[in-house]
């Protein structure tokens, strides 16, 4: 073996130390807990998959994808997602089941030019595919699960804001019909959150005054119900209608669940994964600057895998909760620690085994080293006891519980 | 988006359905509550790391490596075990922490070639590292931990077999001095468990008949306490008998923790790991052809990233115990499902949220559809509720609790 390099990992990877394993754990087994009282069962898949069945579906651009050889030279990917895998499994090994299909799943996805620019290239997700259900009730479900599930996972405060890819499409054939670079271009602006550049971007369009206040006033159609109202009155075009009516019932049926307070609408947002057909949603967090959690409506992805049915879920951005949330109280269990000499090993193995299966953590050693007391000078220990042969009497320092 | 071509995994790979990730998931959350008890605390390291760090110093071979480039042109590795992962976080981030270390962890690993043999390419391992002590006493902790952590995975009969690197090492030096490759190929054939052709190739080496049966004489060397005596008769050479009087303390101190039931002395044992140095072990399983777990002691691979200390540790192979071992029984949680219309949302939600609140599942639903009279049927419900509009009184098709 030749010596390595160093301490280095690749950009964009982290190691968990054990106080952040205690809570990225916590979290992930909060949530899937909750997730589970929702009726949704988790499912595993492998970390590599073919490219050409999930790398090809997934919504992941295909620069991002982390891609290797295996040994007969095909090409694999690493998981970019899980809703892709998802959808393989649904159509294949869980084809008979049927619909609606609830499936949990927490797992690490990988994108490869995030490291670029400081960003994670393995990261946690912790989420939900609802399959074969269309209606605004599922849709309402994800969302509601999806507040529960950032409430399990110790976020007090936070907005999901909800809107419809179906809204801006629809809108923008109405307003410039056709023109598909330049509807582009300002979903593109739209997902950036570039208010200037959107602005600038519709008055180069040249449109009649009228139809540039349309697209302005998008930017103002953020809010509680009243938004579908305002939002009604902007278009005739059937899609815009039917996308407003859809988020209209998912707000009633959010309210049903007494969870609207949580949620806005703002049909600005338009989530970005290509494979969206329908509402979206993205979770924001006070306490962070990113998104915490997204989802959305997809029903064109499982019919790629040849099961032609509906789907809606979400994902939590389970890292940043990690790292940004101090919700979850640790409880820091330090160690019992006992010592002992040849004569006294027997009574001091048995009485940590005797502790242990209590529930309490228990450390064993022979002799008593300099570290030792220093770490109990530090209060690295619950409690020190010691078993020697005075007399071959246990000597013990603490009184034993 | 191109279609994909189909549901296809790659080789070596699989998913895992609900009712195998509930098994997954209990014997890895019973195995690391264990390793917790013990004062092991859990890390958590990239799935990708450098090759020039981890991947040269880990002992898997260099065509075993699931090798990627990053968009550096840098060769990383998929990590291949946990051990050197670990060393080289206890020799960067933990290099302040005193030792001994107690470390554990649950991960992933991939081995490229296994997938020729219908081996996986990716599993689990559960596992963990005590780094800083070389005594018997930490070689006897983490066998006695091994054999607590097989008994919290269900596994019920089972037995570890212990040796030692040295014993065969000295033995071989000491009989056939300075032949390393007619060395290697007998470890090679006590690694195979070749009997035939051990003896073969003993009877090959054309030796005094008192040293031929010397070597004949290991393979009888598989039993309790009595074999240290048997062994020590058979070599002057320092490092065997060195070998030996570890082995019989390490023995002493199982005995102290009463656990040497399930174990037996197995000179013959040479663990398959390149960075092995003293004590090497594996657990064998009644319903099981394949080893349950391994470990043993490595005392050179930390100087490799900096940090001179000695090690032991071992690891489940997590996957071979959900597979073969019926030890933990799964409670099948049947979901209680509610059905409402429009008029009954309202407190059909609040009556979902409070059931989930006790901890029970609750699958919720607008309309009765034909698929869930069929699953009602199939006794795949707890319990069935329904709210609906009549006279604006909920109809409740049972008694709810």
């Amino acid at each position: 073996m030749s010596k390595p390099k160093g301490f280095e990992i690749p950009v964009g990877v982290r190691d968990y130390l054990p106080r952040a394993v205690s809570k990225l754990r916590a979290i992930e087994l909060n949530v899937l807990e909750c997730m589970e009282r929702w009726g949704y069962r988790q499912i595993m898949t492998p970390t590599m998959e073919y490219y050409d069945t999930v790398g090809v579906a997934s919504s992941t651009s295909d620069r991002k994808l982390f891609k290797l050889l295996n040994n007969r030279g095909t090409t694999l990917v690493l998981r970019s997602d899980m809703t892709a895998p998802i959808a393989r499994v649904v159509s294949s090994l869980l084809k008979e089941e049927e619909v609606p299909l609830r499936l949990s799943y927490h797992a690490n996805v990988f994108r490869a030019i995030e490291e670029e620019a400081g960003r994670e290239a393995e990261f946690f997700q912790t989420g939900v595919e609802l399959v074969g259900d269309d209606s605004p009730e599922a849709d309402a479900e994800v969302v509601a699960l999806a507040i529960a599930s950032l409430q399990a996972a110790g976020v007090t405060s936070f907005k999901i804001a909800m809107g419809h890819v179906g809204f801006l499409n629809g809108l923008f054939e109405e307003i410039i019909p056709g023109r598909q670079a330049e509807q582009q271009a300002l979903k593109e602006l739209l997902l950036s959150r570039d208010v200037v550049g959107y602005r600038t971007a519709i008055e180069a369009l040249g449109l009649a005054p009228e139809h540039r206040d349309k697209l302005e006033a998008i930017l103002r159609l953020r809010g509680g119900k009243e938004i579908c109202d305002q939002a009604t009155r902007l278009s005739v075009e059937q899609q815009t209608i039917q996308s407003i009516a859809h988020l209209c019932e998912v707000w009633e049926v959010l309210e049903a669940y007494g969870v609207s307070e949580h949620v806005l609408i703002d049909l600005t947002m338009i989530g970005d994964f290509s494979y969206y057909t329908g509402m979206t949603f993205e979770g924001y967090a006070a306490e962070i600057g990113f998104p915490v959690c997204n989802g959305g409506r997809y029903d064109n992805l499982l019919q790629q895998f040849g099961r032609s049915v509906p789907a809606t879920g979400f994902a939590l951005k389970t890292n940043r909760i990690v790292d940004g949330v101090d919700g979850i109280q640790m409880e820091t269990k330090l160690p019992i620690l006992i010592r002992y000499d040849e004569q006294g090993r027997q009574e001091a193995l048995s009485a940590a085994a005797e502790l242990r299966a209590t529930g309490l953590t228990v450390v064993t050693g022979l002799t008593e080293g300099p570290e030792d007391r220093r770490r109990e000078q530090q209060g690295l220990y619950a409690e020190v006891y010691s078993y020697t042969a005075e007399g071959r009497q246990p000597v013990q320092r603490r009184e034993l519980p």
